[in-house]
């Protein structure tokens, strides 16, 4: 695939990845951190669905492509050192982690222990049909 | 220094630092993105202000301690594969950014180019005094 002008101004490190979070664009939750790639990215921006670069798979990650839970990209932002981006999103299914919760920060530190802060909304069993 | 218990759950990788979000406590606002290793977070939580590790400078960072805006710390939180951190701050100052504005994610992709959205609040040579 053709990679966009705007993705050559990313300053990509060495392992062509950078964090990448998906924020809910009208409530400001942070839902998820992952990590883009030129092509995630451009494909992101083309699609206006996050679209990300799976580690552990190491192939893209058309996210929601299992679980239906999509992310609708409103703004793609960049900060300052260009090497993290920030998507401003609607999350369909109102879940964003693998867990059935709304967002994957779900442990608090209290008191020197993390604790679990937000409760399981589906079961990922139902989620994610084998 | 002794590092504690809970810095022993997260899944350092190789290179010992993962990414960390320091968002508004109150608004939501994602501010800025900096990187962490144990010791960092060990200090973060024992002195309840941000302290970061400088990738750039190979040593711990305090947030603010060249510019006064430092971040209170009111709560930290992990994610899902505990390998992100978020911290919920009161950002010292009403700066974030090193180039005087509030967020560092001052860029927006805006008809495939990067638009600079927000504007400086304090000029940088005010900040940081040489």
């Amino acid at each position: 695939m053709t990679t966009e002008a705007f993705t050559e101004q990313i300053a990509w490190p060495e392992n062509g990845l950078v964090p990448a979070i998906a924020q809910d664009h009208k409530t400001g939750e942070v839902l998820m951190v992952a990590w883009m790639n030129k092509e995630s990215l451009t494909l992101t921006a083309q699609e206006s669905h996050a679209v990300y670069w799976s580690r552990s798979r190491s192939k893209l990650w058309h996210k929601g492509e299992e679980s239906g839970h999509r992310q609708v990209v409103h703004d793609i932002r960049i900060d300052c050192d260009r090497d993290v981006i920030l998507l401003k999103v609607e999350q369909i299914g109102n879940i964003a982690c693998h867990t059935g919760r709304r967002s994957c920060f779900y442990e608090s530190l209290v008191n020197g222990q993390w604790q679990t802060i937000s409760a399981v909304l589906k079961n990922p069993d139902s989620i994610y049909r084998t």
